[in-house]
């Protein structure tokens, strides 16, 4: 897989959309559009079918509007396990006693299915790339690699949970596990994710950061989610977390802070000048009553945004859709401005925009050369009539609902609204089971 | 249809679910929920199907979620003909530049099918009742009865259309409209819309409002939407709108304020000790930048709410769905508290407490006498795994793609996901080229 110019170009799938988006951030709509896919799964060519060249032998015209696959920028999958678990107790005990105590009793072979769940879930509703925090990092490669979903892991580094405090262990575990199964090529790559500065001190997260540039890897960290933990990090440090990750050197590591509800434009500015990213959680920061989140300014002043759903137990589902309309909305209506987000930019969060955010460069766009994750939508729907400014239909009439067919690098993972990679209804089953003697303690 | 006591109590069918929520405000979930339904399409007995009379000769063991169809609190249904218009543009620009031009070009016969196909939009997502404030009163009652779906048209009154702001004659043809079509038990109600403060004198509302109070009418009206709007208002007569509407005398009717979002506490007091109710409409205030209206606070205070998907140049969707979960998340969002609106308050908001809001007794909850709108929603959804907090999983988790089945007044209108009652793919092609036309001007 270290050549991809020697298979670009020789398409072997033709797709024939009614519609192309390719998202490349400037609301390009291509009427009659259609995408070859070579044969290790990248896109060879994009545009109107009567400009690209020779067909391939196969040819399918799937019609409806092709769009590339969304990409969840922060989530915790295996927590479908604990699905609304604690709702309506404040961040601090909806951990404490909704969230911790179920996953506490969590066993390798339950995460693997609380991932193997969640990623049918994403996949039948066209998210195509999660980033995922969480433990059991064998377990959320392996369930994904079996979904056929795309994945960045980032294995969780929480100081409560190491023996004295000391995670030096976990950071060299970690390490060891980027090097044997970072492949981006293979849809896998992986991370470091410190849990938060109020979890670990900012040396540790500058070892870790230091570990996570050494390897050019992803470094996923909560950051400013609630006004509680500003306050605190305030109080134990005398400065803001993002200014004392800047002072412990983090900020030259490839950042995606979660959340950053809080972040004041100091921090904004000491991360947009160091090229970090924020994974904003619109729904979960709501249901958890964290607040909501100034997006419309982050993007003016630089800093990279992805959206994400976070945890099902403050979500409580994994339908990014619903995060993709709830961007754009919640920016007009805190700034009463309806310009603060359009829909070509609320779209560009949830694939471009996104991508860049978790680290790939070569997904959530449709051109030569990027991977072929992309999702049909169909078109024949009320919502969609009339059909005349299909891009503000699309974020703010669109929905999973109109999610038929998804692929990634160019393999057909739901076909007709239909998850072909998982059996849903045994992951479902064993998910209610486990779910429930989680829930019992 | 004027001795229901008669017909009470002899099912002529029996719908069994799998879980049955009445939705009558406690949040009960009753397990092997049956309802059972007369011969006129009202419920003659709800609860555990062990627990209920002889099983009438048809019994339907239907399974999934049953609850009662939702209420939308505010639309302009044949606004689906000007879908999406003037995204981006201020509310005054929106109207003016997006919206006006187009419904000004707009013929009865569009207008029959704008309300067509948004009423079928609305029942395949288990939306069974709307509010309508609209112009082509005839056409949006046509349609309605044709669809199968529960209506309130409230027909509006605007000065701004009227000769030298003249609206006696207008109000003459409502009342009239009012005395020939108002049958609630035949799935219409009929009451008044003037269109807002800022566009009506007090005065001529005052005239509205003592006719609508004569019928016990619902009076409907926008109030408070915009921060503009309550500037103008404060300007123009040197005190709130809804100062000026009691002043007027207007709080004697039955009233639904639409929006509201920027209503004082003392605005509040007055349409609390009115029992007057509001129609949050959150998606269309956060679109067009309105703001964020605070219900936690309105339900503390003894407004009465309803929730409201507004038309669809300000959403761009009739899934009220979306409300019903945006509802609970920004009130709790805004008030930084999880606890601020539960799901068994919000699951309220969008069906007892909105029917209530539009003056409907009758509907809106699964008990007996009640009319049998009635929705089924698929429980075999990864989103609904594990299935521990049912009502919060609904809320949160749930979504208008998980609609199957809905019954209006016990009739099948929606069967396995498609619309039995409109010929959609007819009424998206009309819509599709009129809604062109009017774009087009």
């Amino acid at each position: 897989m270290s050549d991809p110019d020697a298979r670009w170009g020789a398409a072997a799938v033709r797709l024939v959309g009614e519609v192309v988006v390719p998202a490349e951030g400037r609301g390009e709509v291509i009427e009659g559009g259609a995408i070859d896919i070579d044969a290790a799964g990248r896109i060879a060519a994009v545009g109107p079918e009567h400009e690209l060249g020779p067909a391939p032998d196969e040819v399918r015209r799937v019609g409806g509007l092709l769009l590339p696959g969304l990409v969840n920028a922060h989530a915790h999958t295996p927590m479908t396990l604990v699905r609304s678990a604690g709702d309506g107790l404040p961040l601090d005990r909806w951990l404490r006693e909704g969230v911790w105590p179920r996953e506490g009793r969590m066993t390798p072979e339950d995460a693997w299915w609380g991932m193997t769940l969640g990623s049918a879930e994403m996949l039948a509703a066209g998210v195509t790339t999660s980033c995922e925090m969480y433990l059991f990092e064998e377990q959320v490669v392996a369930a994904a690699v079996d979904s056929g979903a795309r994945l960045v892991i980032t294995p969780g580094v929480i100081a409560a949970l190491a023996p004295d405090g000391d995670v030096g262990d976990r950071i060299g575990a970690i390490a060891a596990f980027h090097d044997e199964h970072h492949r981006p090529d293979e849809r896998i790559s992986v991370g470091f994710a410190p849990h938060s500065v109020y979890d670990l001190s900012p040396e540790q997260c500058g070892e870790i950061a230091a570990e996570a540039a050494r390897r050019d890897a992803l470094f996923h960290i909560h950051l400013e989610e609630t006004e509680a933990e500003r306050r605190l990090v305030l109080e134990r440090h005398g400065c803001t977390a993002t200014r004392a990750l800047a002072d412990a050197g983090v900020l030259d590591a490839k950042v995606l802070a979660a959340h950053g509800v809080w972040l004041d434009a100091d921090d904004r500015k000491l991360l947009a000048d160091a090229g970090a990213a924020v994974a904003h959680c619109p729904q979960s920061n709501l249901k958890l009553g964290s607040g909501i989140a100034p997006v419309a300014h982050w993007l003016n002043e630089g800093v990279g945004v992805g959206i994400g759903t976070d945890g099902v137990a403050s979500n409580d589902d994994l339908d990014l859709w619903e995060e993709l309309k709830l961007a754009p909305l919640l920016a007009r209506g805190i700034e009463h401005d309806p310009q603060a987000m359009d829909a070509t930019t609320a779209l560009d969060l949830a694939t471009r925009s996104g991508a860049r955010a978790i680290g790939l460069d070569d997904v959530g766009e449709l051109r030569q050369g990027a991977w072929a994750d992309i999702v049909r939508v169909d078109l024949d729907q009320p919502a969609f009539t009339p059909r005349i400014d299909l891009l503000t239909l699309l974020v703010f009439a669109g929905s999973s609902r109109f999610v038929t067919d998804v692929w990634v690098a160019g393999r057909p993972v739901v076909v007709d609204g239909e998850v072909t990679t998982v059996d849903v209804g045994r992951a479902r089953h064993e998910v209610e089971g486990r779910g429930r003697r989680l829930a019992a303690g």
